[in-house]
């Protein structure tokens, strides 16, 4: 059967601060700037789940993308949505909430609900100009 | 000369949390729910500026848009990009940040800044399915 | 208190076929071409609902666009989302389901539900080329 | 019948340069800066024709906008898609192509094209961030 | 030469019902909700066609995207725009018109339209949130 | 340290003609059409900057996409932007300024400024229906 990879759109809107609790005030000021106001900002994240394999020959589906939503909002996005990515997600306990670390994350969290496909790339848009996408290296 | 609406997008990114100081956390949390998140959450905000005039008829502009970008990031844009909308903002100072009261704010802080046009349109997005406009009624 | 008008965007994706009854078959292709194909075609609908009304001073809101949105999926949307709008929808028994009348039954559904505020107009985009809005009039 | 706009969406690629050849090129430079540079720059142009009236029975149409797209390209977009609109538009002739002037042009070509229904609005984008608009006033 | 990927979007709107013949009706219920509706649905559909090759020193270009645009709505657009998947395509006589079976057979088609390039990938959103590529293996 | 791709997304506004100075002018209108339209016509081009590397461990960033859209910016679209494209640009002398062609020479300036990140992949969109993408080859 063909080979297909089907992507599903979640969005969740969250507060985040830059910041490396191992570096001192300053240091973290002079990295990140604005992106490091202590009292926070926030996004209209968008999150693009790609999950790869043969196309059910009975569903005509690699999965289920109604299931993959699903499973992807009660999982992980009822975990990010309207919260403090700095405080009030255990899954990024000590993380410095960057896109790049939170997509990482998301990884973690996606990749064993999607069976029998696979998990084999996540996007991750902060803003309309900025995107980070991750293939599990 | 004909009377045009010429329109400038603008961006910000902000944490809020609604919520009305006047009333209980309890009250707050029945009328918000998870937008009244006590450690915030935060969007990134699309703002449309719309004024109107006659067009000049030596410059051809009704208002050279460059020029009503730069006035408004410096003049609104600056006090609101990268802030928490409850705590950093004096022009919010005592406000609940709801779309419907920034966006009233934003028109006192603009309509000074387009003379010869005058401004007659706002249109804030807070996610791209939600939106509030205001004409200065 | 400020008068503000708040927008909701909503989908549906639903089957139709632009055809009058009232009219021959030569007519109808005549008048509609591939729109009157008789086995179906579909598009992804999108309804923006705008409601107009002074800003509650406890809530901040118009309206709570949560509440608008639950009222119209539960009401409308659910009608038409995933249907034949010729056969399947007694909202528009008898009618011609061009953008035109969608919007116009749309109004009479939607406007009864948004109290306090008043529905003031609505938007249905049948492709990203073609749009109609109404006001109620 | 209720009376409703319905709005087709048409683009044009073309060039130009903000240019007022009734002022010398120091002026011009002052005025409109690198909108000026004398060797044209160019824009992928986005404008919405919106027309109004009464649903008309036989049809559910206020206009059938296959029809209205038809006659806009033919009569409009043909003279300005793949142009300069200084050098090669006789519709522009002498006029310094910003958008408020190339809208007010359009009102003037399409306003006679879309009988029986009424030419009510023009938007025209020249970026995703400039826009202006045009009621015939 | 460098070796450049192009891309071409096209659209097309067409009704539909994911419906597996060879499943019961309870079964087909089952496995796909309200997407089996049986007087269908419909999708305002995406196909972003890329080839690759390298780029040709004569015209500067991989493959002219207006002639593949040409072909491309010839060949398969034409089938497909306000037509019933189910019913009115030979193309996919038997196929349960899932996107990942819709995109499968859209490469049979364009693949041997793209020469001298070669096709490596294909995309087709059935809707803004849900969308299958495939290159093809 | 897992190894993402971070993306920042740019735009230049800029007029051209697709030309190749080699062939006749009768071959050169009947290869392009009215691309090849003498007195020029124009785009706002999208430019999406593709960059990838580890996590670094201080910053949480691949690289710090303020500071790639700073570089960006100096090095390339301040030679781009409300440019012609064949007339004005050192970068493209020479050159049929093709979108093909165009995202190679892109390539080649943004390439240095990456580091220790590495260009992985640039796009260019011309319109929103034609695109092309490079990664180096």
């Amino acid at each position: 059967m063909p080979y297909v990879t089907a992507t599903r759109r979640l969005t969740f809107n969250a507060a985040h601060r830059v910041h490396n609790p191992a570096l001192s005030d300053a240091e973290n000021t002079r990295l990140f700037g604005p992106c490091n106001h202590p009292n926070w900002h926030g996004h209209n994240y968008v999150l693009e789940v790609s999950v790869s394999g043969e196309i059910d020959p009975v569903s005509g589906y690699v999965l289920d993308l109604g299931l993959l939503k699903r499973r992807v909002e009660e999982s992980l996005i009822s975990q990010l949505d309207h919260r403090n990515l700095n405080l009030d997600v255990p899954l990024l306990a000590g993380t410095n909430p960057t896109s790049e670390n939170i997509v990482v994350m998301c990884w973690g969290v996606i990749a064993p609900l999607v069976a029998p496909a696979t998990l084999t790339r996540l996007r991750l848009w902060e803003t309309e100009n900025n995107q980070v996408e991750y293939d599990g290296r």
